[in-house]
């Protein structure tokens, strides 16, 4: 693939699948098959999908990808597998696991940046973590609208909120199909900052 | 200091002050006016103040902190002085700076970590973020109302958007010498969690 | 695969390849090819490959374990697969490039922790400090003696300079088959730390 | 405080003590009197002494630069107060703690940033792990000779056994006091690099 400052992307498009492992939001019907529609979806795209190794709606998502035959990895807050599954009591199903030892939140960092995209379904306040990771990082983002929690109220949060522009490599759908669609031309289009603190080169000052 | 589990409290309290670095908050004359007033209270109580050594309200609060001849720490999302001051184009007035090297992302997680309480004046997409790794961990945190960005808006992200609860250890107050009351209050009442992954025993689930 | 405590394993084995990516050794003959030799029985075993995506021995690895059609992992110290390729000048041939956006130290803990054992062929300064790394959280490490720089001093480094036992889940080898054998065994014998501070429920102090 | 570039150093200097936490070389009396002196010296300059709230040698530092009325920092493994003192049960008598949250290997690398310089007195395993930090990352270096542990053997695991050169950042002295000389002369004569992974723009390979 061919990026538009000329230079070539090297390797099969990494797809990180975010939203609600806990609370309400993990058990609505909605939620849960627009998950699995996502998951499913990525696979068929020949797309790596990522995740955080946490229950709910990401997994669900991950059963979905594998049931495609997809290639599935999990970013985990634990140090061993013995601690993600006796510990953390967290799903284990991917092809492969990176352990990084550092717990939710900076793991939520690793999980962002290991991904080209990522896509948010549902989503309480670990969501909304690792949502403005992403914004303030720069990294394309997929909103599922109407999944419940977060998901309808991004620009209310982005633009009422916290008075902040909405970036064009933030693009939103109702189905994970299209929003798929849209979230590949945001990565194509909006290559990444050169570096991960850019507002520093930008601006001298973080958002 | 005696906690209430019988516990002692070796240290002078530290809190944290975070809030708007950049974006329209910052000139709000009642938000400067409420991180200057907070600033010197943290130090005329004799607690040390700690931010992320940034623009806009914290460094407001810092300046005001100073004035009063408190201890205040800045903690760096540089790895040097030479880069803060440079390239992040940051305050540097604090009696320490700790340099972490992790970019602003980490620097969050660990300024939050390094005070007893935080308090959010103000505040955009980075306090925001900043605010969802307290909530997640347990930490102490005061809000000052009426100080512009998301702070009156804290309840409606919590319990509308996310569906969690607002926890007894986060408290509001339109004045900041009235909120570090009710901060102190709480964070003697509310010992931190034992772990950083607290919910893992609790819950086995993330936030 | 079932553990000594009952507990079963899930994956397939990741198998770390840690060694000089830049300096003399990296041009030594011998352990080019030991580095290569273990590249490609990594694979045809089936493990997953797993190296820091650098230069040097752990790329000639790489490059044998592609050879044979085996799936290889990077884990970078850069943001992204621009600052990889244009920044770190790095290798990126691998199936799956994780982006921890955290320098080269940090990665190296990552790296690490990933690895269910770690393959260390000659080394120096930064090869070193991953084996400081994998000493002191308890993960499993095959040496590839004769291979140059650190590779016939591990012993000497650990009991004369540093006064510290040699654990038995660090074995050794002149042939990386004959390594991955005993590597096997070890992991298999000796499940890791509870937790990644082991030390603290062991000693209550840092090693 | 003017650099050589010409550009100011606007803080107190802050001195970093690394060394045995564990292990014989803690019991050893010489090496404690060496590092109590040291510890007193800091404070007697009016520099900032940090460590890594660990116990062993760089305790007895801290508790001697204290009998001085220096000021003290120490960077913890934990996450808070209650766990660096009730599982790691660590030294907390500290003017002031940073809590990174981070576990060992992390903090290590925290502790080096924070520091203009770091000295080393006896050391094992840990302190190896530190030193390969402070080296990669170009931090000014003190040895105190003579102290145990690895204290006398750096110059031959730099060049002989990792066949790296001996930067002249990295200086050595039995007496704790004429290496603080020596070592505030390399703080003010060698800058530290003005990015964390400095080899990259140099060589664009990992050391």
């Amino acid at each position: 693939m061919v990026l538009p400052d000329g230079t070539k992307h090297y390797h099969r498009l990494k797809i990180g699948v975010m939203g609600s492992a806990s609370g309400p939001q993990t058990q609505d019907p909605i939620a849960r098959e627009k998950a699995a529609k996502l998951g499913a979806e990525i696979s068929r795209r020949g797309h790596i999908f990522i995740n955080g190794a946490c229950p709910g709606l990401p997994n669900d998502a991950l059963l979905a990808a594998q049931a495609v035959g997809g290639f599935t990895v999990g970013i985990s807050p634990a140090f061993s597998e013995y601690q993600h599954v006796h510990e953390y009591l967290s799903p284990h199903d991917h092809d492969l696991i990176i352990y990084t030892g550092l717990g939710f939140m900076e793991r939520d960092i690793i999980n962002i940046r290991s991904a080209d995209g990522v896509v948010i379904v549902g989503g309480g306040i670990g969501t909304l973590n690792e949502f403005t990771i992403a914004y303030d990082e720069g990294r394309p983002i997929g909103i599922v609208t109407n999944s419940g929690g977060i998901s309808n109220s991004i620009p209310h949060i982005v633009q009422e909120l916290c008075m902040r522009e909405l970036p064009p490599n933030i693009v939103f759908d109702d189905d994970p199909v299209t929003l798929l669609d849209k979230l590949e031309t945001a990565i194509r289009s909006f290559p990444l900052p050169l570096v991960k603190d850019e507002r520093v080169t930008k601006h001298g000052i973080p958002g």
